[in-house]
């Protein structure tokens, strides 16, 4: 994609610079500046277990007035103990020598290998440098610069009329990369030049959240360092103050568009993928119960080995799902679809099915693998994607 | 082993025929007889897409005075509908004619391949001649004729001096074969000439399933059909009533070791399988928190991959460990041991761990990885395998 496909966001200057942080010849770090006024919101990984730069970030949110993102690859500075701490506050404190601003007003973010300590001085040395190269031009360089193991950079963008206003939404993300295997990790920045009351922006990034990268799975495993990050520099249009403005809705619209564009570039770019599948359950009895039985599916090692090797083996559907529900499940009112053929009839294998469709359905690139349980009202539907040998190479061979 | 180093059991007869349910030369089905007044006491799937066998099984052991188990291996007889119900039925009615039992003090089980119909009559043609061929001999041709993508068979005895009496424990299990991938099957049987009341013997069987087989695991999948069944024909010694009795307590121990024996076997000839690996979890705040973590890093696959490549990399240690645990976790006081190599300090990398001390222990085939966690008293552990390139082609490529 070219660069000038992406638009420039009022309100955000970028810079994207080689801090050497590993032996590479590349952009390894980003540093974002917002507007004065800017509204920022954030989820973070759950992992207890969470890295440094995330109890950071954390911590400084909680005092609004963010001003800076800065944003390494190459090192996750995760499992780095109180010395991890003290590495993170030292490029706080540079961010806001170099633009002249609160270290809390800098929220900081790492990615790569967990449990070496950061190379902090390198960071500080080319922290100046950023600042002063900062653009409103270089979302294409950024989502570049925080790549890890990716094979490739994830943005997209938005632009919707609000209340007669052409507004922006841009986004980049990282995630599931290759060759270096300790992470998953995933990163996302969404900025937009709309101006939202912090409230309904920190309402607004669950929202978009929860239907996009919480959707999403490539090995099960979450990242020390998850996190997505929503921005709204409101420079533009009039300030959003209520869930029920119609405005706010359209521009809620735009966000969803944007994380799950997001969300499924990293579930394309997984490690070793090359099959990219929905996993959709209708009639449950809760959402909960849907997505349970989604991710159950979606995670199971003997069905993602299956849809490797594009074989619609049901057998395992039925395995997985029967893993998931809990208390009585009524095998008779189960049905399953691979796209629109019916392979699984009330519980079992489907009088018309022939496996040649089967076969035919999973040997796409991509895919629906949709789930009846006859239980309930509730639908949910996760992206996930192949184990193949690729997978098994890239995480187990990768220093040798 | 050969066939004389496995005791008889007084009280059982046995017997393994060809039924060819699948296009192959092999012994496929077993019929064990117990004598009259055997004990049987049993612990089933938890997946509630359980087969047909298992549905009628637990019935049928609810009425007690079982005399006789009915094992056929190449198909598992799941998600077969009312049809699945029928066949098992059948085979139930066969046993009995054939032993003039009642059909309900029969126990059916089937493993193999989900969603495909039983050649019932072929079971029912074969039942016959096994009645015919029951035999006190026949453990080794058992364990062998229950397998399905299992390398080896797994047996395990016992004799253990009881109130003066020489009682004698024998086990055979099957599980975590290779090429045939819809399985993950576990099935147990465990008998003794001991006389154990009905509830104390339903007490030993969840007490030594709770410590071998609900501690293992291969992909992290449970099938539709395990099954472990203990068996106390009750010929020798006094009836055991009380677990406050010392002879029990005898009796429990030598069942314990059978019942990890054939568990750690299933581990060990996991599909593709080439590291056994103890995960040790100690300074838990309870028990389930210990097991969650153990399970947590025993089926992360970025873990299993790293035991595979044997990659001591235990930033994927830490990311399980904060997955495992919920609320807040002090990552200083985590400490984490590679056998006796200690590779995290509070937290962090150990200062004085050298990677090649770590590679060193993940490069032998049985290692332990233990995990202080830093919160209480309980400690807890389970037996898992890696994730190999052979994982992926047996569950990928079986068809092929």
């Amino acid at each position: 994609m070219p660069e000038l496909s992406i638009p420039s966001v009022q309100g955000i200057r970028l810079a994207s610079v080689p801090a050497k942080i590993k032996d590479w010849e590349r952009n390894d770090l980003l540093l974002i500046e917002l507007a004065e006024g800017a509204s920022v919101a954030a989820t973070f990984t759950q992992n207890t277990f969470c890295a440094a730069p995330v109890i950071v970030a954390k911590e400084h949110i909680g005092k609004g007035a963010i001003r800076a993102l800065l944003v390494n690859a190459g090192n996750a500075n995760a499992a780095t103990g109180l010395k991890g701490l003290v590495d993170t506050r030292a490029t706080c404190d540079a961010v806001a020598e170099a633009l002249q601003i609160h270290a809390e007003q800098v929220l900081p973010f790492s990615t790569g290998v967990i449990g070496e300590h950061l190379p902090v001085q390198k960071l500080l040395d080319a922290i100046p440098a950023a600042a002063r190269q900062l653009n409103a031009v270089g979302w294409q360089q950024a989502a570049e610069a925080i790549m890890t193991t990716d094979t490739r950079p994830k943005t997209a963008s938005r632009t919707v009329q609000i209340n007669g206003e052409l507004i922006t939404v841009v986004g980049i993300a990282k995630g599931s990369g290759m060759i270096q295997p300790n992470m998953a990790t995933m990163l996302a920045y969404v900025a937009t030049d709309a101006a939202v009351e912090q409230s309904l922006l920190d309402q607004m990034v669950r929202e978009a959240v929860n239907v996009s990268f919480n959707r999403i799975s490539v090995d099960g495993d979450t990242s020390t360092n998850d996190a997505c990050v929503l921005v709204a520099t409101g420079v533009r249009g009039e300030l959003l103050k209520s869930d029920d403005d119609t405005a706010y809705r359209d521009l809620l619209e735009a966000m969803i568009q944007i994380h799950i564009e997001l969300a499924q570039a990293v579930v394309k770019d997984g490690e070793g993928a090359t099959k990219f599948v929905t996993v959709q359950v209708d009639a449950a009895q809760s959402s909960e119960e849907a997505l349970k039985v989604a991710f159950e599916v979606g995670n199971s090692p003997l069905v993602k080995t299956a849809l490797y090797a594009s074989d619609p083996n049901w057998g395992r559907l039925v395995m997985a799902i029967g893993n998931a529900i809990e208390g009585n499940l009524d095998t008779d009112k189960v049905n399953i679809f691979l796209d629109k053929v019916q392979v699984v009839s009330a519980g079992g294998r489907a009088q018309e099915y022939r496996e040649e469709s089967g076969e035919q359905v999973f040997s796409q690139p991509e895919f629906l693998i949709r789930i009846e349980l006859g239980r309930g009202q509730c639908s949910e539907h996760i992206w996930t994607c192949d184990f193949s040998h690729e997978y098994v190479t890239i995480n187990a061979e990768y220093r040798t």
